[in-house]
């Protein structure tokens, strides 16, 4: 399977992305809620951010795809998240989960492993997520950054995906997206993006965004990580620091080329099982 | 009554709200919380995010205006907006009512109803939300997004305000901002004002900011329009992306003028009824 | 006490908190949590936004320090704050208090008296939040923005500092940090604060973040109101407008060195009693 991921299918996702503009249904945490929707904007998608229990599931019935993220959860918003993503299941609207800061407290790491059981097509998180939500590591995270390293999650991003038959993204310096039959490693980007808030969130509603338009998760994971390395790699030389970096990532996202995503990011196959 | 409205009263209201730095009370979304209190900020104004129950109607005794922005509703924010926009009505505080996503749930629009007949003095959306609610429409908008343009929904808001006696008013290329006896077209600003999330969120709120220094509601609401088209028209120019953008953006409201008005607006006398 | 602090320990400071980046729990208001993280983010801190009441304790017990600001509060919210500041208290994790609009509403004065009670490490405001608590202004604050200055408010940060036993800072053109046994004022930053929401609300989240590396609460808040003081007056001559000005001010404090801080900000001691 992970052979057909290439960065021409890719900048080919871009341009039907943008044609079709899909509406996101974004149930997500108030830090990024902003951010988020300017970020699919300057894509070209259709932002919407609805969590109302007595919407939430009329409004996954028009979207093209649904992005969850448990960043500022509590129990009134946990309820819209398991509405929204049980009638996305039943209604084949595809849908991403970002499990931010599981492992942290009970109720993320529980939170997440429920969310998770309903069926998302795709799980995004960092090192420490997903690490924390295989069960494979006993530390603690330190907030919602990775501090351990992309590939360091490498196996349990593997083990997630087989046991729960979804495409598992790890992302960090290198991005790993994983499915049943193996997958894709996408590098470049910048390391500025850690000192932005939200660009774990950012990543996954991009993902988000490709779901709505492309029927393979992995190729749609890939395309939504990808891009967000790219405009990154455009964004980084044009910033004196963090502030005008956010700026510049929201513009070069706008402008980004098929040509662009194939200068700055580099795509090579992963196994499905480790070595 | 239209022909009382000029680009000149406008530029003198301008002054005064930077004078006088009218408290707005903002019950609003929390995209656009952020965004908003900054425009209001770089305007002149002084924005207030206050919601709790408790609170909110003791807040707008205070207030020189009210906002109300059903964008990220649930049933706890319904209330206080009703609160608030009850309090508003009896205390003689004018207040404006964004419909945000009226149309897209059943929630929203019947939201949007009820808060309407409270009797806000100014109904500001995109040509979606004001043909949703005028029922003329049987479309589903996609997302938040005017999918229509604004001229479309110019006799569903001269129904709105027949029938409501409210100003309404439509946003998109054209603004319009009818009333009982009619009232004006306002062309100019950038198509960019449609990349960044809350455009049309910034322009209730630039509405509220006029209507707490000014009596006249037509002449209020065509004013916060033209500031924030007139910032556009500016901002465009020395914007690479939607990021620069929306930062040109609030630098150029900060320093708007009123001859900036005069040069980036257009305005025209709109009838009551359509010809 | 007042004389150990000098620039030159902030310098030291800032270099602690870049080397151990502490992670500081924010429990703080809707329209300023992306803007907070970011602040936090670029100063070199960790952040974390957790508020449902099912957590808050389990988080602060990972945290370095915690921040609580009551901006946008409701029953729920008020409830978590309290389960937190107690936790803090309990387990001896430093933690700061932002009582945003108190005086405004009751509400809004009964909870920052409540929490205050608790007995945070540093109580942070602006002169008519101060003046409110103190019982010692029958004015009604415009909103939540400063409209006395903080020098105003100096008798009435003693008394609070005096009664609680607690660090009270209030900021304005000349921030003041008091202790029972005096404290410093500093001087410096820019007035293109005041256009930009939540700069008050970084200043808290930056004591903060200092709170969580320094042991002495008197220090850590004139670091943390000093750093971004620094930041302000670095950024304001690169920026045209308040949008520029917020994002240079992000790109500031990553880059803002020691000497910054001893270039720009001047520090003089305050007694602890009026003269």
């Amino acid at each position: 399977m992970a052979e057909t991921i290439t960065l021409s299918k890719i900048g080919d996702c871009l341009a039907g992305l943008r044609e079709r503009r899909p509406l996101v249904h974004n149930i997500t945490n108030y830090v990024v809620m902003n951010w988020t929707a300017n970020v699919l904007l300057a894509l070209g998608a259709s932002p919407a951010m609805v969590h109302a229990p007595e919407e939430v599931e009329e409004f996954v019935g028009i979207s093209a795809a649904l992005v969850v993220n448990i960043g500022t959860l509590d129990t009134s918003w946990i309820k819209s998240m398991s509405l929204a993503g049980r009638k996305a299941a039943a209604a084949g609207v595809p849908w991403a989960l970002d499990p931010v800061g599981a492992g942290a407290t009970a109720l993320r790491t529980r939170t997440a492993l429920e969310l998770l059981a309903i069926g998302p097509n795709v799980l995004r998180g960092n090192a420490s997520e997903i690490m924390a939500l295989f069960g494979a590591a006993g530390h603690m995270p330190k907030g919602v950054d990775a501090t351990a390293s992309s590939t360091q999650a490498l196996d349990a991003a593997r083990g997630l995906a087989a046991a729960n038959g979804t495409i598992v993204a790890v992302t960090g310096a290198v991005d790993y997206v994983i499915g049943a039959k193996g997958g894709v490693a996408l590098a470049g980007g910048s390391p500025m993006s850690q000192l932005v808030t939200g660009t774990g969130c950012a990543a996954t509603a991009c993902v988000g965004a490709f779901l709505g338009i492309e029927a393979d998760p992995l190729l749609a994971t890939a395309a939504g990580l990808a891009v967000l390395k790219a405009a990154a790699a455009l964004a980084a030389p044009r910033a004196e620091g963090p502030g005008s970096f956010q700026i510049a990532l929201l513009d070069a996202l706008h402008h980004l080329s098929a040509d662009d995503v194939a200068r700055h990011v580099t795509i090579e196959t992963v196994m499905a099982h480790s070595a």
